[in-house]
């Protein structure tokens, strides 16, 4: 049994880890340091990032259930932040990635991976199938994260619509691409 | 504690609870119904969907991590399909849909709720916040459904690149559209 619920609690084991060269925490400079140190770090990490390729490594029992997978050019991988402090699910707000110079945010309105259940999804770009191994490129996650599920990518599933965002993503995301 | 792990399985608890009119699961047509009976029913149900507006209860515990939610036109939520048979959940291929005349497929390539770890990830245009309470349209999840995260929906963290995707999934979004 993959899965139950008791008592509502729910119980998941992993389908799978994670392979890859990202073995400490990233996104995580020094507390006090000064905003365009942190920004520069930031930067830093999203290179990597963007490069390192994981090898997903789902148990041989669930093989088949990968059968159609390589049709699809990207893939949402849902994985826990294993290595995360038992204590960081009880954060309520945070600056986004450390930045002091963003306004504190509910950890709802975050992607911050310290949560009340730390389940994180990723959409990244599938490279290929080898039986029960899948190899993904740009996957933030640290090397032997448990997997949880693994979905494709259905761009009709998403957001309908224009999205809207608020100014400090905006910020983020223009400081991170200004490559 | 809302979540731990311990023995290689990793527990949570639901933040809250959806409450709209859905009360029975839809997209399941008899299974023996030709495809045509499943492309209209399906189709019905989609139009039902779009419209239906869902309540997110969050755990007044929970409130301060909703926090700038607001700013964002669309959110992503992790939830639970609580009335899925437990044997459903050891299924390694389907139909898409149930529709005999798609493909089989590995679960891992569809979004059927049938899989190891059912978590569910939706995004949804979402309305108003007041304090603990979410107003979202569109959401297919049931009545009562266990809601395991909320996260902003930032489409700047989606698939880059043109997204490709197999034939069946082509079929299935042309025949829901066509309205």
């Amino acid at each position: 049994m993959a899965a139950h619920e008791k008592n509502n609690l729910f119980s998941m084991r992993p389908v799978g880890r994670i392979k890859n060269s990202l073995s400490k925490p990233m996104h995580r400079p020094d507390p006090d340091a000064e905003p365009d140190v942190k920004r520069e770090q930031g930067k830093a990490n999203q290179r990597i990032i963007k490069k390192t390729i994981s090898q997903l490594i789902i148990d041989p029992a669930y093989e088949a259930l990968l059968d159609g997978i390589e049709e699809f050019s990207h893939i949402m991988i849902i994985y826990w932040p294993h290595l995360l402090p038992e204590n960081e699910r009880h954060i309520q707000k945070v600056h986004p990635m450390g930045r002091k110079d963003m306004p504190e945010q509910g950890i709802f309105a975050t992607r911050s991976p310290a949560r009340p259940n730390p389940i994180l999804v990723s959409t990244v770009r599938l490279l290929k199938r080898d039986k029960n191994i899948l190899q993904v490129i740009g996957l933030e996650a640290l090397n032997d994260s448990p997997i949880l599920d693994i979905k494709p990518y259905i761009a009709f599933d998403e957001a309908d619509g224009e999205p809207v965002f608020p100014d400090w993503i905006k910020k983020l995301h223009e400081e991170l691409k200004s490559e």
